[in-house]
């Protein structure tokens, strides 16, 4: 099984489905998302350690490259299991952290991306060709091709962590879903017993469900993640709390 | 076969094509789209409805739920050879009635959901799992299992139908499609015979094709589901003729 | 292998899913795009030749129909060891060119569309059966069927080629992307050893990377498609160049 995800759009990621099935017309492709926000590694990042683990062993390929064409390496990553093909600039390495079997020191290699066709879409060029290798070979003879070295070092992305404060969490927005819910790294357990709470200065109430408040009425909610998140029932958070991924925002407890 | 429908867009319809495939890993999973019209139980009902009868016998899920977290049972109906997984709103019911055999009584069953992991995301955590069980075992040994007992009653919704007016028909908009085609109840032999009708008060030329007209030319015509609908060659009906999901229309033949 | 190409969004493509099951439930089907630019012929041939090369051996099913209902003929055409079923506007023809064999002389067929069941959504009624019929029994039993003849004549669309200007080359804007990057029918190694060029008039540096130059900043590059393209760093090409797909473009070097 091969699972895509990119921040493409379409239809371009029709053409790494189409290399993958050239190098196995058998391999299982499953679509994870091909609109990750656009060039936000970290965003994109937050979005595969939600959503990878929920799937069984399978090759990643995840492609969101801002740097694409420049010095960054390709990377093949071992985590339990899995394995996982992408740019050298973090986007896969929470989830790879989080699917790791315990105290396993995590394996990556290096690409050879000098031959590629292109500068500008090594998702079909350098990327794709990987995965469909790996998933036909497996790790260890992929490993031992000519093109493929172990990685002395690569970017190990960390999601950034919100810390207390006075009254309450300072913390960052990671990113805001296609409903417009606003995700942010403060944890769920902040509203455990707290009716409603501050977000930058302004209260609004703090609920279990969408539909605990009227249609149009802001609220602050433990999301599917685990974090709180902020959003508008049948509105949007991000419009409404004037709220974009990378924002700090500082949260605190009402009494 | 497991059909995937929601209206989630992107990438939470990935959690749960991780969760089927870690319930089957070879389940064959199919989207419908996750696109469906926001929150729009009535409009997603209409769709389903349209399009889940072009399928072979299969496994529905379908998730569109304003009331998540609320008390609304997670359902599984039974219909000829085909099953639904979704929220009980009615949303699949109009699909179900469709692919029911002839006289068939509709069976269903209420999914427990007490032990969802979030209370915003039963698309992951109830829906998805109970999808995966019931494709793996089959209607009656999953009818068996301990978190599943049969439905005393389901909430059963119709689409509106449309009424004869004095001159014409009095019915209403199911929904906007991608193209901004207005789709209504009105049944698609209303215009046999006719040249033109008024829509609200506003004369438009009933034709066949699209072509038929100009580009940017209003026109009513029989859509692909056999109702009336008004578009624009080559614009958009929605926004010429004023009109959204649930907006009620009086079309009247021109003599 | 079917894959399946449209400018239908969402959800129409599912009915087309449907109805190739329904014919074939065992059959392998491939999403292209769904969002090829709507009714533009020669953009969404554009495309289908950038990407439908890099597929295995397949049956391409593409519908871009803005004359459906009208005279034109559905049509199946084979070219080595792919086939495409698509209407007669010549959108599959650039990519039926590109996989045929040296010297291949490419074949085409009529299917009969007489009893369509809708006059608006021949994807559903008549292109998706006959795509499932022609995977299921090849093309020449395929040809042998009641409905089907060979094609006396069809639409050979071609893309406009640049043509060289005193001081350049005066080309066409081929189609936009989903990241706004204008892409011309200018070839790429017109870039050769060129520092910058004036596109319409307005100097912008030629660049092998994205990166190369800050954010928000404008550039020409060679594409992963091989032709000249227009961006911005992190922005929209489109927007800022004032070009949309159909538009003529002067390209100059600056010496």
């Amino acid at each position: 099984m091969i699972t895509l995800a990119s921040d493409f759009g379409s239809p371009y990621p029709a053409a790494m489905r189409g290399v993958l099935l050239g190098r196995d017309p058998d391999a299982r492709l499953v679509d994870v998302s091909h609109e990750l926000p656009r060039q936000d590694v970290r965003a994109a990042a937050f979005w595969l350690r939600e959503v990878l683990p929920c799937f069984p062993p399978a090759t990643h390929l995840a492609v969101v490259d801002p740097g694409v064409g420049t010095e960054r390496d390709a990377l093949v990553v071992e985590a339990g299991e899995h394995a996982f093909v992408a740019p050298d600039n973090g986007v896969v390495m929470p989830a790879a952290r989080e699917l790791a079997d315990d105290g396993e020191e995590l394996r990556a290699w290096v690409v050879d991306d000098a031959d590629a066709a292109s500068s500008t879409f090594h998702g079909r060029d350098v990327f794709a060709p990987a995965a469909g290798d790996l998933h036909r070979v497996g790790v260890e003879a992929f490993a031992a091709m000519d093109r493929v070295s172990l990685a002395d070092e690569f970017e190990d992305l960390r999601l950034p962590e919100a810390t207390p404060a006075a009254a309450g969490a300072e913390g960052a927005v990671l990113t805001v879903d296609d409903f417009g819910n606003v995700i942010t790294n403060v944890p769920g357990d902040f509203l455990d017993g707290v009716d409603s709470v501050r977000v930058n200065g302004r209260e609004v109430p703090a609920v279990t469900t969408f539909a605990a408040v009227p249609e149009g009425q802001w609220l602050a909610t433990v999301g599917s993640h685990g974090y709180v998140e902020f959003d508008v029932n049948h509105g949007r958070g991000d419009e409404a709390f004037g709220l974009a991924a990378g924002d700090d925002v500082l949260v605190e407890r009402v009494e």
